[in-house]
Protein backbone atom coordinates (compact mmCIF):
# COMPACT_ATOMS: atom_id res chain seq x y z
CA UNK A 1 0.00 0.00 0.00
CA UNK A 2 1.12 3.51 -0.51
CA UNK A 3 2.21 5.84 2.25
CA UNK A 4 0.25 8.13 3.75
CA UNK A 5 2.26 12.02 4.09
CA UNK A 6 2.80 12.30 7.85
CA UNK A 7 2.29 15.60 9.14
CA UNK A 8 6.24 15.98 9.76
CA UNK A 9 6.30 15.41 6.17
CA UNK A 10 3.51 18.02 5.64
CA UNK A 11 5.63 20.63 8.42
CA UNK A 12 8.88 20.41 6.21
CA UNK A 13 7.05 20.97 3.00
CA UNK A 14 5.37 24.00 4.25
CA UNK A 15 8.67 25.26 5.23
CA UNK A 16 10.38 24.54 2.03
CA UNK A 17 7.49 26.37 0.29
CA UNK A 18 7.85 29.02 2.90
CA UNK A 19 11.60 29.14 2.02
CA UNK A 20 11.01 29.37 -2.04
CA UNK A 21 8.68 31.47 -1.48
CA UNK A 22 11.09 34.32 0.07
CA UNK A 23 13.76 33.41 -2.06
CA UNK A 24 11.41 34.20 -4.87
CA UNK A 25 10.34 37.16 -2.96
CA UNK A 26 6.49 36.27 -3.62
CA UNK A 27 4.26 35.95 -1.18
CA UNK A 28 2.07 33.10 -0.89
CA UNK A 29 -0.75 30.98 0.35
CA UNK A 30 0.55 27.10 0.18
CA UNK A 31 -2.01 24.35 0.72
CA UNK A 32 -1.58 19.87 1.07
CA UNK A 33 -4.61 17.65 1.07
CA UNK A 34 -4.08 14.06 1.90
CA UNK A 35 -5.27 11.54 -0.31
CA UNK A 36 -8.97 11.75 0.52
CA UNK A 37 -8.83 15.30 -0.54
CA UNK A 38 -8.96 16.85 3.43
CA UNK A 39 -6.66 19.69 4.75
CA UNK A 40 -3.70 18.73 6.11
CA UNK A 41 -1.28 21.63 6.19
CA UNK A 42 -2.07 25.26 4.92
CA UNK A 43 0.60 28.50 5.97
CA UNK A 44 0.16 31.44 4.08
CA UNK A 45 3.80 33.20 4.11
CA UNK A 46 4.27 36.85 4.10
CA UNK A 47 2.16 39.19 3.53
CA UNK A 48 -0.30 37.10 0.44
CA UNK A 49 -3.42 38.33 -0.87
CA UNK A 50 -6.67 37.08 0.73
CA UNK A 51 -7.52 35.44 -2.77
CA UNK A 52 -4.66 33.47 -2.44
CA UNK A 53 -6.59 31.14 0.78
CA UNK A 54 -8.92 29.89 -2.03
CA UNK A 55 -6.49 29.60 -4.81
CA UNK A 56 -3.83 27.67 -3.09
CA UNK A 57 -6.98 25.19 -1.62
CA UNK A 58 -8.88 25.36 -5.02
CA UNK A 59 -5.13 24.36 -6.77
CA UNK A 60 -4.78 21.58 -4.73
CA UNK A 61 -8.41 19.97 -4.73
CA UNK A 62 -7.76 20.08 -8.38
CA UNK A 63 -4.36 18.64 -8.88
CA UNK A 64 -5.59 15.45 -6.06
CA UNK A 65 -8.99 15.22 -8.15
CA UNK A 66 -7.75 15.24 -11.83
CA UNK A 67 -4.69 13.31 -10.90
CA UNK A 68 -2.64 15.96 -12.60
CA UNK A 69 -1.09 19.41 -12.43
CA UNK A 70 -3.69 22.01 -12.28
CA UNK A 71 -2.34 23.98 -15.32
CA UNK A 72 -2.58 20.74 -17.55
CA UNK A 73 -6.06 21.50 -17.86
CA UNK A 74 -5.99 24.82 -19.24
CA UNK A 75 -6.37 23.89 -23.04
CA UNK A 76 -8.99 21.16 -22.58
CA UNK A 77 -11.74 23.17 -20.36
CA UNK A 78 -11.81 26.33 -23.22
CA UNK A 79 -14.84 27.28 -25.16
CA UNK A 80 -15.01 24.44 -27.45
CA UNK A 81 -12.87 22.13 -26.34
CA UNK A 82 -12.67 18.53 -25.28
CA UNK A 83 -13.76 19.02 -21.76
CA UNK A 84 -15.79 22.73 -21.67
CA UNK A 85 -17.44 22.98 -18.19
CA UNK A 86 -15.31 20.98 -16.17
CA UNK A 87 -13.70 23.18 -14.13
CA UNK A 88 -16.99 23.46 -12.81
CA UNK A 89 -17.23 19.96 -11.11
CA UNK A 90 -15.29 20.05 -8.54
CA UNK A 91 -17.89 19.37 -6.14
CA UNK A 92 -17.22 21.22 -2.92
CA UNK A 93 -14.80 23.32 -4.64
CA UNK A 94 -14.77 24.22 -8.65
CA UNK A 95 -11.02 23.58 -10.16
CA UNK A 96 -8.27 25.92 -11.17
CA UNK A 97 -6.88 25.23 -14.82
CA UNK A 98 -3.88 27.67 -14.64
CA UNK A 99 -0.28 26.82 -12.88
CA UNK A 100 0.35 26.01 -8.94
CA UNK A 101 -1.45 22.95 -8.22
CA UNK A 102 0.85 19.21 -8.48
CA UNK A 103 -0.32 15.77 -7.41
CA UNK A 104 1.96 13.89 -4.81
CA UNK A 105 2.95 10.49 -6.18
CA UNK A 106 4.47 7.48 -4.37
CA UNK A 107 5.42 5.69 -7.09
CA UNK A 108 2.12 5.72 -9.54
CA UNK A 109 -0.77 6.30 -6.85
CA UNK A 110 -1.49 9.80 -5.91
CA UNK A 111 -1.64 10.22 -2.64
CA UNK A 112 -1.85 14.03 -1.83
CA UNK A 113 -1.64 17.38 -3.16
CA UNK A 114 0.06 20.51 -2.65
CA UNK A 115 -1.54 24.05 -4.14
CA UNK A 116 0.53 27.71 -3.98
CA UNK A 117 -1.04 30.75 -4.98
CA UNK A 118 0.94 34.28 -4.86
CA UNK A 119 2.37 34.94 -7.95
CA UNK A 120 2.58 34.64 -11.58
CA UNK A 121 1.70 30.89 -12.43
CA UNK A 122 5.75 29.62 -12.77
CA UNK A 123 6.62 31.06 -9.51
CA UNK A 124 3.65 29.32 -7.91
CA UNK A 125 4.62 26.16 -9.97
CA UNK A 126 8.25 26.37 -8.71
CA UNK A 127 7.02 26.83 -5.31
CA UNK A 128 4.71 23.47 -5.51
CA UNK A 129 8.02 21.94 -6.88
CA UNK A 130 10.52 23.11 -3.65
CA UNK A 131 7.29 21.61 -1.32
CA UNK A 132 6.95 18.02 -3.63
CA UNK A 133 11.18 17.79 -3.08
CA UNK A 134 11.07 18.11 0.36
CA UNK A 135 8.20 15.27 0.61
CA UNK A 136 10.42 13.31 -1.25
CA UNK A 137 8.65 12.67 -4.31
CA UNK A 138 8.36 14.90 -7.40
CA UNK B 1 1.98 49.63 10.47
CA UNK B 2 -1.33 50.65 8.14
CA UNK B 3 -3.96 52.44 10.09
CA UNK B 4 -7.76 51.12 9.95
CA UNK B 5 -11.13 52.95 8.49
CA UNK B 6 -12.46 54.15 11.14
CA UNK B 7 -17.01 54.35 10.67
CA UNK B 8 -16.66 57.95 10.94
CA UNK B 9 -14.36 57.72 7.60
CA UNK B 10 -16.55 55.04 6.20
CA UNK B 11 -19.83 57.30 7.02
CA UNK B 12 -18.19 60.20 4.92
CA UNK B 13 -17.03 58.05 2.19
CA UNK B 14 -20.97 56.58 1.72
CA UNK B 15 -22.05 60.55 1.82
CA UNK B 16 -19.89 61.30 -0.56
CA UNK B 17 -20.67 57.90 -2.95
CA UNK B 18 -24.48 59.07 -2.38
CA UNK B 19 -23.51 62.50 -3.40
CA UNK B 20 -21.85 61.73 -6.60
CA UNK B 21 -24.34 58.90 -7.62
CA UNK B 22 -27.38 61.38 -7.25
CA UNK B 23 -24.99 63.81 -9.43
CA UNK B 24 -24.13 61.15 -12.04
CA UNK B 25 -28.38 60.46 -11.80
CA UNK B 26 -27.37 56.91 -11.28
CA UNK B 27 -29.19 54.71 -8.33
CA UNK B 28 -26.53 52.39 -6.91
CA UNK B 29 -25.39 50.06 -4.14
CA UNK B 30 -22.06 51.38 -2.10
CA UNK B 31 -20.01 48.86 -0.11
CA UNK B 32 -16.76 48.84 1.97
CA UNK B 33 -14.69 46.39 3.32
CA UNK B 34 -12.05 46.63 6.01
CA UNK B 35 -8.94 44.62 5.65
CA UNK B 36 -9.86 41.48 6.40
CA UNK B 37 -13.25 41.63 4.13
CA UNK B 38 -16.06 41.68 6.79
CA UNK B 39 -18.65 44.49 5.82
CA UNK B 40 -17.97 47.96 7.55
CA UNK B 41 -20.56 50.03 5.49
CA UNK B 42 -23.12 50.15 3.18
CA UNK B 43 -25.85 51.82 1.77
CA UNK B 44 -28.39 51.78 -1.31
CA UNK B 45 -28.87 54.97 -3.09
CA UNK B 46 -32.41 56.00 -4.62
CA UNK B 47 -33.96 53.27 -6.31
CA UNK B 48 -31.00 50.83 -7.20
CA UNK B 49 -31.87 47.29 -8.44
CA UNK B 50 -31.93 44.88 -5.94
CA UNK B 51 -28.74 42.66 -8.02
CA UNK B 52 -26.79 46.26 -7.01
CA UNK B 53 -26.72 44.83 -3.33
CA UNK B 54 -24.64 41.83 -4.09
CA UNK B 55 -22.99 42.86 -6.43
CA UNK B 56 -21.43 45.77 -4.54
CA UNK B 57 -20.40 43.81 -2.12
CA UNK B 58 -18.73 41.41 -4.33
CA UNK B 59 -16.84 44.06 -6.51
CA UNK B 60 -15.38 45.06 -3.37
CA UNK B 61 -14.36 41.64 -2.22
CA UNK B 62 -12.85 41.07 -5.79
CA UNK B 63 -10.52 44.54 -5.16
CA UNK B 64 -9.60 43.54 -1.65
CA UNK B 65 -8.79 39.90 -2.00
CA UNK B 66 -7.12 40.54 -5.46
CA UNK B 67 -5.69 44.06 -4.45
CA UNK B 68 -6.32 46.17 -7.54
CA UNK B 69 -9.36 47.27 -9.44
CA UNK B 70 -11.94 44.98 -9.92
CA UNK B 71 -12.34 45.78 -13.63
CA UNK B 72 -8.39 45.10 -14.43
CA UNK B 73 -8.77 41.41 -14.43
CA UNK B 74 -11.39 41.28 -17.11
CA UNK B 75 -8.69 40.20 -19.40
CA UNK B 76 -6.95 37.79 -17.68
CA UNK B 77 -9.96 35.91 -17.11
CA UNK B 78 -11.09 35.17 -20.44
CA UNK B 79 -11.22 32.30 -22.39
CA UNK B 80 -7.66 31.35 -23.43
CA UNK B 81 -6.18 34.02 -21.44
CA UNK B 82 -3.72 33.34 -18.19
CA UNK B 83 -6.25 33.18 -15.42
CA UNK B 84 -8.87 31.57 -17.10
CA UNK B 85 -11.50 30.53 -14.56
CA UNK B 86 -10.30 32.80 -11.56
CA UNK B 87 -13.29 34.46 -10.98
CA UNK B 88 -14.78 31.58 -9.88
CA UNK B 89 -12.72 31.24 -6.99
CA UNK B 90 -13.35 34.22 -4.88
CA UNK B 91 -14.84 31.60 -2.20
CA UNK B 92 -17.46 33.16 0.02
CA UNK B 93 -18.42 35.35 -3.27
CA UNK B 94 -17.13 34.90 -6.44
CA UNK B 95 -15.05 37.87 -8.21
CA UNK B 96 -16.41 40.35 -9.99
CA UNK B 97 -14.06 41.41 -13.43
CA UNK B 98 -15.47 44.86 -14.26
CA UNK B 99 -15.47 47.98 -13.06
CA UNK B 100 -16.34 49.70 -9.58
CA UNK B 101 -14.43 47.49 -7.06
CA UNK B 102 -11.40 49.47 -6.15
CA UNK B 103 -8.79 48.56 -3.00
CA UNK B 104 -8.68 51.28 -0.35
CA UNK B 105 -4.74 51.86 0.19
CA UNK B 106 -2.54 53.76 2.86
CA UNK B 107 0.32 54.25 1.10
CA UNK B 108 1.44 50.73 -0.08
CA UNK B 109 -0.71 48.28 1.92
CA UNK B 110 -4.36 47.70 1.58
CA UNK B 111 -6.65 48.18 3.97
CA UNK B 112 -10.15 47.84 2.27
CA UNK B 113 -11.76 48.26 -0.47
CA UNK B 114 -14.90 50.05 -2.23
CA UNK B 115 -17.55 48.60 -3.98
CA UNK B 116 -20.13 50.32 -6.54
CA UNK B 117 -23.13 48.38 -8.83
CA UNK B 118 -25.29 50.36 -10.21
CA UNK B 119 -24.75 52.51 -13.80
CA UNK B 120 -22.43 51.67 -16.77
CA UNK B 121 -18.65 50.24 -14.85
CA UNK B 122 -17.48 53.72 -15.91
CA UNK B 123 -20.25 55.42 -13.60
CA UNK B 124 -19.33 52.87 -11.06
CA UNK B 125 -15.99 53.39 -10.63
CA UNK B 126 -16.38 57.18 -10.49
CA UNK B 127 -18.59 57.09 -7.58
CA UNK B 128 -16.30 54.06 -6.40
CA UNK B 129 -13.43 57.30 -7.26
CA UNK B 130 -15.48 59.77 -5.00
CA UNK B 131 -15.46 57.78 -2.11
CA UNK B 132 -11.91 56.97 -1.72
CA UNK B 133 -10.86 60.48 -2.10
CA UNK B 134 -13.59 61.19 0.61
CA UNK B 135 -11.75 58.37 2.75
CA UNK B 136 -8.85 60.54 1.93
CA UNK B 137 -6.66 57.99 -0.29
CA UNK B 138 -6.76 57.52 -3.84
CA UNK C 1 -49.39 53.15 0.02
CA UNK C 2 -47.08 52.95 2.80
CA UNK C 3 -43.91 55.42 2.30
CA UNK C 4 -40.40 53.42 1.36
CA UNK C 5 -37.31 54.17 3.02
CA UNK C 6 -35.33 56.79 1.13
CA UNK C 7 -31.47 56.30 1.61
CA UNK C 8 -31.55 59.41 2.88
CA UNK C 9 -33.83 57.97 5.93
CA UNK C 10 -31.64 55.62 6.27
CA UNK C 11 -28.50 57.10 6.21
CA UNK C 12 -29.69 59.41 9.13
CA UNK C 13 -30.89 55.84 11.09
CA UNK C 14 -27.60 54.86 11.01
CA UNK C 15 -26.26 58.12 11.72
CA UNK C 16 -28.33 58.20 15.35
CA UNK C 17 -27.94 54.21 15.90
CA UNK C 18 -23.89 55.23 15.52
CA UNK C 19 -24.52 58.46 18.30
CA UNK C 20 -26.66 56.21 20.70
CA UNK C 21 -24.22 53.06 20.48
CA UNK C 22 -21.14 55.96 21.30
CA UNK C 23 -23.36 57.18 24.04
CA UNK C 24 -23.61 53.37 25.59
CA UNK C 25 -20.12 52.89 24.84
CA UNK C 26 -21.06 49.88 23.03
CA UNK C 27 -18.85 49.06 19.77
CA UNK C 28 -22.40 47.64 17.50
CA UNK C 29 -23.52 46.79 13.70
CA UNK C 30 -26.34 48.35 13.10
CA UNK C 31 -28.17 46.42 9.72
CA UNK C 32 -31.33 48.53 7.82
CA UNK C 33 -33.62 46.32 5.77
CA UNK C 34 -36.14 47.31 2.89
CA UNK C 35 -39.64 45.97 2.70
CA UNK C 36 -38.62 43.11 0.57
CA UNK C 37 -36.09 42.30 3.28
CA UNK C 38 -32.85 43.66 1.05
CA UNK C 39 -30.12 45.21 2.65
CA UNK C 40 -30.31 48.85 2.58
CA UNK C 41 -27.94 50.42 4.87
CA UNK C 42 -24.99 48.84 7.13
CA UNK C 43 -22.70 50.20 9.42
CA UNK C 44 -19.97 48.99 11.99
CA UNK C 45 -19.45 51.23 14.71
CA UNK C 46 -16.33 51.62 16.30
CA UNK C 47 -14.33 48.73 17.02
CA UNK C 48 -17.59 46.22 17.28
CA UNK C 49 -16.57 42.31 17.25
CA UNK C 50 -16.83 40.80 14.12
CA UNK C 51 -19.70 38.68 15.02
CA UNK C 52 -21.87 41.46 14.94
CA UNK C 53 -21.64 41.76 11.32
CA UNK C 54 -24.29 38.88 11.03
CA UNK C 55 -26.23 39.15 13.79
CA UNK C 56 -27.50 42.63 13.18
CA UNK C 57 -28.18 41.34 9.93
CA UNK C 58 -30.10 38.33 11.08
CA UNK C 59 -32.07 40.51 13.43
CA UNK C 60 -33.33 42.77 10.57
CA UNK C 61 -34.38 40.00 8.28
CA UNK C 62 -35.70 38.38 11.81
CA UNK C 63 -37.79 41.23 12.61
CA UNK C 64 -38.79 41.97 8.74
CA UNK C 65 -40.02 38.24 8.57
CA UNK C 66 -41.96 38.09 11.52
CA UNK C 67 -43.13 41.67 11.56
CA UNK C 68 -41.98 41.61 15.33
CA UNK C 69 -39.30 42.30 17.43
CA UNK C 70 -36.94 39.53 17.07
CA UNK C 71 -36.53 38.96 21.43
CA UNK C 72 -40.32 38.53 20.81
CA UNK C 73 -39.56 34.87 19.80
CA UNK C 74 -37.42 33.46 22.27
CA UNK C 75 -39.67 31.58 24.77
CA UNK C 76 -41.93 30.56 22.07
CA UNK C 77 -39.29 28.31 20.20
CA UNK C 78 -37.96 26.94 23.47
CA UNK C 79 -37.90 22.92 23.47
CA UNK C 80 -41.39 21.80 24.19
CA UNK C 81 -42.42 25.23 23.00
CA UNK C 82 -45.37 26.08 20.54
CA UNK C 83 -42.75 27.21 17.85
CA UNK C 84 -39.99 25.25 18.35
CA UNK C 85 -37.73 24.83 15.51
CA UNK C 86 -39.09 28.36 13.89
CA UNK C 87 -35.67 29.74 14.49
CA UNK C 88 -34.25 27.91 11.94
CA UNK C 89 -36.84 28.33 9.04
CA UNK C 90 -35.27 31.95 8.25
CA UNK C 91 -33.98 30.76 4.62
CA UNK C 92 -31.14 32.40 3.35
CA UNK C 93 -30.56 33.78 7.32
CA UNK C 94 -31.85 32.29 10.35
CA UNK C 95 -33.76 34.36 12.56
CA UNK C 96 -32.54 35.47 15.71
CA UNK C 97 -34.44 35.09 19.21
CA UNK C 98 -33.01 37.73 21.82
CA UNK C 99 -33.48 41.60 21.39
CA UNK C 100 -31.80 44.09 18.78
CA UNK C 101 -34.48 43.54 15.72
CA UNK C 102 -36.91 45.86 15.23
CA UNK C 103 -39.51 46.32 12.65
CA UNK C 104 -39.88 49.20 10.54
CA UNK C 105 -43.40 50.80 10.79
CA UNK C 106 -45.48 52.93 8.11
CA UNK C 107 -48.92 53.19 10.34
CA UNK C 108 -49.85 49.21 11.00
CA UNK C 109 -47.68 48.24 8.26
CA UNK C 110 -43.92 46.75 8.26
CA UNK C 111 -42.10 48.68 5.75
CA UNK C 112 -38.59 47.48 6.62
CA UNK C 113 -36.48 46.71 9.89
CA UNK C 114 -33.57 47.44 11.51
CA UNK C 115 -31.09 45.18 13.76
CA UNK C 116 -28.26 45.84 15.94
CA UNK C 117 -25.73 43.39 17.77
CA UNK C 118 -22.98 44.93 19.99
CA UNK C 119 -23.29 44.56 23.74
CA UNK C 120 -26.36 43.22 25.79
CA UNK C 121 -29.67 42.77 24.39
CA UNK C 122 -30.91 45.35 26.05
CA UNK C 123 -28.14 48.20 24.73
CA UNK C 124 -29.05 46.86 21.48
CA UNK C 125 -32.82 47.41 21.92
CA UNK C 126 -32.20 50.78 22.74
CA UNK C 127 -29.97 51.25 19.82
CA UNK C 128 -32.34 50.38 17.24
CA UNK C 129 -35.22 52.40 19.04
CA UNK C 130 -32.83 55.49 18.30
CA UNK C 131 -32.84 54.46 15.00
CA UNK C 132 -36.91 53.86 14.62
CA UNK C 133 -36.91 57.30 16.04
CA UNK C 134 -34.74 58.87 13.50
CA UNK C 135 -36.86 57.34 11.38
CA UNK C 136 -40.00 58.79 12.54
CA UNK C 137 -41.57 56.06 13.08
CA UNK C 138 -41.25 54.00 16.69
CA UNK D 1 -1.75 49.76 16.85
CA UNK D 2 -1.84 46.00 17.34
CA UNK D 3 0.98 43.59 15.79
CA UNK D 4 0.04 41.05 12.83
CA UNK D 5 0.58 37.63 13.26
CA UNK D 6 3.65 36.83 11.03
CA UNK D 7 3.83 33.20 9.42
CA UNK D 8 6.73 32.84 11.47
CA UNK D 9 4.96 32.95 14.20
CA UNK D 10 2.29 30.85 13.40
CA UNK D 11 4.34 28.31 12.27
CA UNK D 12 6.11 28.22 15.99
CA UNK D 13 2.63 28.03 16.86
CA UNK D 14 1.64 25.20 14.77
CA UNK D 15 5.27 23.18 15.94
CA UNK D 16 4.42 23.22 19.75
CA UNK D 17 0.98 22.69 19.10
CA UNK D 18 1.65 19.50 17.43
CA UNK D 19 4.48 18.68 20.44
CA UNK D 20 1.46 19.13 23.02
CA UNK D 21 -0.79 17.19 21.14
CA UNK D 22 1.60 13.99 20.85
CA UNK D 23 2.50 14.94 24.47
CA UNK D 24 -0.62 14.13 25.30
CA UNK D 25 -1.24 11.25 22.53
CA UNK D 26 -3.96 13.48 21.41
CA UNK D 27 -4.46 13.35 17.73
CA UNK D 28 -5.58 16.85 16.45
CA UNK D 29 -6.72 19.28 14.15
CA UNK D 30 -5.02 22.95 14.63
CA UNK D 31 -5.95 26.39 12.71
CA UNK D 32 -4.80 29.64 13.37
CA UNK D 33 -7.12 32.89 12.14
CA UNK D 34 -5.77 35.99 11.50
CA UNK D 35 -7.40 39.09 12.85
CA UNK D 36 -10.21 39.35 10.02
CA UNK D 37 -10.89 35.63 10.35
CA UNK D 38 -8.77 34.23 7.46
CA UNK D 39 -6.63 31.33 7.55
CA UNK D 40 -3.22 31.72 8.44
CA UNK D 41 -2.08 28.30 8.89
CA UNK D 42 -3.63 24.28 9.64
CA UNK D 43 -1.86 21.45 10.47
CA UNK D 44 -3.63 18.30 11.04
CA UNK D 45 -1.39 16.24 13.98
CA UNK D 46 -1.13 12.16 13.79
CA UNK D 47 -3.99 10.26 12.59
CA UNK D 48 -7.01 12.68 13.59
CA UNK D 49 -10.69 12.45 12.86
CA UNK D 50 -11.51 14.07 9.70
CA UNK D 51 -14.23 15.47 11.52
CA UNK D 52 -11.32 17.52 13.26
CA UNK D 53 -10.77 20.06 10.03
CA UNK D 54 -13.78 21.67 10.16
CA UNK D 55 -13.98 22.25 14.04
CA UNK D 56 -10.55 23.38 14.77
CA UNK D 57 -11.27 26.26 11.76
CA UNK D 58 -15.03 26.86 13.12
CA UNK D 59 -13.77 26.95 16.60
CA UNK D 60 -11.22 29.54 15.78
CA UNK D 61 -13.72 31.50 13.79
CA UNK D 62 -16.17 31.38 16.82
CA UNK D 63 -13.01 32.47 19.08
CA UNK D 64 -11.65 35.29 17.07
CA UNK D 65 -15.28 36.51 15.98
CA UNK D 66 -16.68 36.68 19.23
CA UNK D 67 -13.50 37.28 20.88
CA UNK D 68 -13.56 34.88 24.04
CA UNK D 69 -12.86 31.18 24.56
CA UNK D 70 -15.35 29.34 22.18
CA UNK D 71 -16.39 27.48 25.35
CA UNK D 72 -17.19 30.09 27.25
CA UNK D 73 -20.74 30.25 25.32
CA UNK D 74 -21.77 27.06 26.04
CA UNK D 75 -24.43 27.69 29.20
CA UNK D 76 -25.17 31.20 26.86
CA UNK D 77 -26.74 29.15 24.15
CA UNK D 78 -28.89 26.68 25.99
CA UNK D 79 -32.74 26.42 25.86
CA UNK D 80 -33.61 29.11 28.23
CA UNK D 81 -30.08 30.99 28.21
CA UNK D 82 -29.79 34.34 27.32
CA UNK D 83 -28.62 33.87 24.17
CA UNK D 84 -30.36 30.63 22.85
CA UNK D 85 -29.11 29.97 19.43
CA UNK D 86 -26.68 32.27 18.62
CA UNK D 87 -24.28 29.51 18.03
CA UNK D 88 -26.53 29.45 14.06
CA UNK D 89 -25.52 32.89 13.54
CA UNK D 90 -21.94 32.71 12.51
CA UNK D 91 -22.29 33.22 9.14
CA UNK D 92 -19.92 31.17 6.31
CA UNK D 93 -19.39 28.96 9.38
CA UNK D 94 -21.50 27.85 12.71
CA UNK D 95 -20.11 28.80 16.38
CA UNK D 96 -18.81 26.24 18.44
CA UNK D 97 -19.73 26.16 22.13
CA UNK D 98 -17.67 23.64 23.76
CA UNK D 99 -13.83 24.30 24.42
CA UNK D 100 -10.58 24.63 21.92
CA UNK D 101 -10.86 28.05 20.38
CA UNK D 102 -8.93 30.60 21.71
CA UNK D 103 -9.04 34.64 20.95
CA UNK D 104 -5.17 35.37 20.27
CA UNK D 105 -4.54 39.14 22.02
CA UNK D 106 -2.09 41.66 21.67
CA UNK D 107 -2.43 43.87 25.22
CA UNK D 108 -6.56 44.27 24.63
CA UNK D 109 -6.95 43.68 20.88
CA UNK D 110 -8.00 40.87 19.57
CA UNK D 111 -5.34 39.97 16.54
CA UNK D 112 -6.17 36.38 15.73
CA UNK D 113 -7.47 33.31 17.15
CA UNK D 114 -6.73 29.29 17.03
CA UNK D 115 -8.55 26.70 17.06
CA UNK D 116 -8.23 23.23 17.96
CA UNK D 117 -9.91 19.76 17.80
CA UNK D 118 -9.23 16.47 18.38
CA UNK D 119 -9.65 14.87 21.84
CA UNK D 120 -12.14 15.78 24.64
CA UNK D 121 -12.17 19.69 25.09
CA UNK D 122 -9.75 20.01 27.80
CA UNK D 123 -7.16 18.63 26.02
CA UNK D 124 -7.92 20.91 22.89
CA UNK D 125 -7.65 23.59 25.12
CA UNK D 126 -4.20 22.48 26.94
CA UNK D 127 -3.19 22.60 22.88
CA UNK D 128 -4.47 25.46 22.24
CA UNK D 129 -2.99 27.24 25.20
CA UNK D 130 0.54 25.65 23.89
CA UNK D 131 0.08 27.30 20.80
CA UNK D 132 -0.41 31.28 22.77
CA UNK D 133 2.49 30.73 24.21
CA UNK D 134 4.46 29.71 21.54
CA UNK D 135 3.13 32.94 19.94
CA UNK D 136 4.16 34.87 22.63
CA UNK D 137 0.68 36.02 23.80
CA UNK D 138 -1.84 34.32 26.53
Amino acid sequence: MAEQITHEAAFKALNAGAAKALELDEPSSLAILDQGGNLLAFLRVGDAALSTVELAHNKAHTALSLRSPSGSWMDLVQPGALYYGLDNHGGRRPYVVFGGGLPIRDGKTVIGAVGVSGGPAEKDVAIAEAMLSALGTS
